[in-house]
């Protein structure tokens, strides 16, 4: 993994790659991987570039934003193990993935602690180590639990968060503490389903295909901004619930992969959707 | 591919399996393949046999309609070369992709006809020697319209229609001329779009993934029971026209995989469902 | 799951499913669920038959027997959670998956211990509350290793070994002590890589796709009777240790199914085949 | 499509990037899409641009060859509709599926001429009106055949050379007169098989998945520099026939991409293995 990992969204214009490769040639650096994408309809520029060399980078931002259109945004990040914290309900297949590839090393990610509206998960939590904070949503009204959670959160200085299961709607308000730094997983179909019980709903429809999308969280639940989706085949011999248990896993490696891609800052926001480098 | 394949589809009763393969050891037949299916919640029996023997089996369907439950739907065929009749549009994907199988023996069929709503495909059929029929729906009401291709169509008396990107919708009147031997194709997304220019929705949205579903044609156009589906990954370079282009590939062969398991005879309507022994 | 499973593998002949299923329709009980399956060359017959009934089924099983051609194999397994024990070395992720899954019931197995020739992964097997054996090879023949490994095994009298990235390489004595019992994953890639480093190899060659096959394990490790396999993509971006990486995921998917399979009784050995009704 | 693809493939250094696209910017193109790649252990660069601009960029190559490393390659082509020769046997899947592809314009391509050793093709390929030459390899060294087919392809100024199907091995002498411009589709499994009736062995293997492997042309056929892979999932129902089919499928699909990667000049050699800018 490289050191440093710079990225870079604004109008397009011409000569954009040339100036600010320009710049991290001037001051030393060696490009390692370098990518870019033009929306030519939306006129707008998005690149992802690592490098490293002798210096602390820190100048260059100031400098490319000097340089650059004025509504650029300019993100440097050292790509090391970036703060999480897990949110989860009472399913421990997503959750459990990611604390196994923690333990294993395998996500750039320190996971500080999971926080949960359930008890259930306590246990598998503690036994790696990872604090667990049960805030219960009984009796409470949604904005009053949501504080609560928050004041957990805040503790842990997260850069993103990860709904690994957590079947809460978030509010607006909750959404706006995280802006684009919160990423959820949800199960989605061929065709789609709204509404409550969508496994029985596509079990109904004698669905052949069971999806999971991993998107950034926006104020409308499960619709924003897709990050990761893939499927598995299913058949008639699957009832509802073979149906949500095939679901599992790819839930829990589409998340995972999500994660994988937020955490080396290869997910971008472009409106609705998203630029991701891969 | 066996001779003979027998299809049957009722309530189910404990011993039916017993029953049914009795009467094939007693009239000599040796079964090269047997499915089997109960939908315990619905209660309903589905199986497909293979089998061969040293007479013609017609005597068999009459014996077991008297001994199996009264509603007892039982069909027997010789897979060998179907007929069947293609309609199309204007797109050559799927039209031209069965084709090439029917040219190559691929296909258990014999694609007596092609009949469409505009001229375009003409000469792309007429070289491979099939017949070409131009029906135009231009200042036809939609019956009217529908009254003719049904001409044509009987003139070839199908066993089964494709529908290899037809683009015009089917009145319940046209459809009940062929309960449950249409076969369609269409595009499928996570999340579904719903309405005119799907392809630009799931632009517009971002989305990983395109799909297509084959189903059955029933009143309710796009939402038969589904006989096949699959997927292709697409990612943010990709324009509206681009998935347009991918989505291309995975129709056509979603939409052959569907026809091949028709014509074998291994699609069972249940409800909204299939049953597909694969 | 239904309660009862019964398993037939014996020569064809006609009348095979009238005279099985007769058996169990005499003796009162209902199947839910039946797969048979013929290999026409070599004149084989399978079948898996779930069903459930008022009394237990083991008279049904010396019937059988007795009807059925003299080399025929019948098993019947009551399948709820059979004991298995896993052997691994220090990967933890295909292990890891076992046991989220086995912590959230999803597999209908009891893991009994786990056996390691390494230290490392005992914290993360106790942590789950699972005895975990530290079996070193270190100043052994390999026959001494694992006649120690075998003395732990004997203690939980496990029905299947799960091999969850053991490296050791077992002997064909060790093999015979759990003949067709024991499940192993490897890597396997497009084309294959025999030899060390095999990650190394494919990224050599430039691959574009990394499987994982899980296997029965025979005196040949590595290449036993293939259960299930499965592949993701990579591309040119991917480093050898990426290419392991990425590996991983696909391993640990694969290894679970194929355990899930064997612990349903679906999996059927023939010849250097399987036969596998899922 | 943009009109204008340059490709540049040299020893990696600071600054190319700055460099490269400061020729383009300077001279008034506008770039609409820009991928490099850096190989760290082998220092090497690979970059593909896609601009447009008011003049024609023939002078940019110069420049660039002046200020590049010495040994850089660099190619500017006008992606519309490359000239190619299929070359095919008697297998119509992968012929079939291009001639279709062309009809639709699908494809950046001319497809000028077919050049097989076998008549078999001969009306499907005329009836595309495309011209259809017959080079018999009956009685004739295969320097002497090769010649033949040399002196056909000559007519046609071929920029690549399509192998679909195409089932006689070419001579190293052949081979040299299309560098890294021959494409072929050879079937591939988990495990590989060498040798003859390749299917035949995966079927005897028990294999549950199905490959195939696109590749550029070099002196070892059919294990040449990868472009493209993929696969599709075969179970113990399949025979060796059945196998053979379902492998058509994935051959012609992934023929297609690979065809379609390389005439939009994305597949870059490099050593053994490709670079490809998807």
């Amino acid at each position: 993994m490289p050191p440093h990992v710079l990225r870079i969204d604004c109008p397009d214009e011409p000569g954009l790659v040339h100036k600010i490769t320009g710049v991290l040639f001037n001051a030393g650096y060696n490009i390692s991987s370098n990518q870019e994408f033009v929306d030519l309809d939306a006129k707008h520029f998005f690149m992802r570039t690592a490098f490293d060399g002798p210096t602390a980078p820190h100048r260059v931002v100031s400098y490319l934003e000097q340089i650059l259109p004025q509504t650029a945004v300019v993100k440097l990040t050292a790509i090391e193990r970036q703060p999480i914290v897990i949110m989860a309900t009472t399913e421990a297949h997503c959750l459990g993935d990611l604390l196994i590839r923690h333990y294993s090393g395998e996500l750039p990610a320190q996971v500080r602690a999971v926080v949960s509206n359930h008890e259930k998960l306590k246990s598998l939590v503690e036994q790696f180590g990872i604090p667990f904070h049960f805030v219960s949503h009984q009796n409470l009204e949604r904005t009053a639990h949501e504080d609560l959670v928050a004041d957990v959160l805040a503790n842990y200085a997260p850069e993103y968060i990860v709904l690994a299961k957590y079947m809460r709607i978030l509010s607006p308000k909750f959404v706006a503490r995280y802006p684009n730094r919160m990423i959820n997983i949800h199960h989605s179909f061929l065709p789609a389903f709204i509404g409550a019980k969508p496994y029985h709903q596509a079990y109904e429809r004698g669905v052949k295909i069971i999806g999971a999308t991993a998107h950034i969280v926006t104020d409308d639940l499960d619709t924003g901004p897709i990050i990761a989706q893939s499927v598995i085949p299913v058949n008639h011999t699957y009832t509802a619930a073979a149906m949500v248990q095939a679901g599992r896993d790819v839930e829990k490696i589409v998340l995972a992969r999500a994660v994988k891609l937020v955490l080396e800052e290869r997910v971008f926001l472009h409106g609705n959707r998203t630029v991701v480098f891969e």
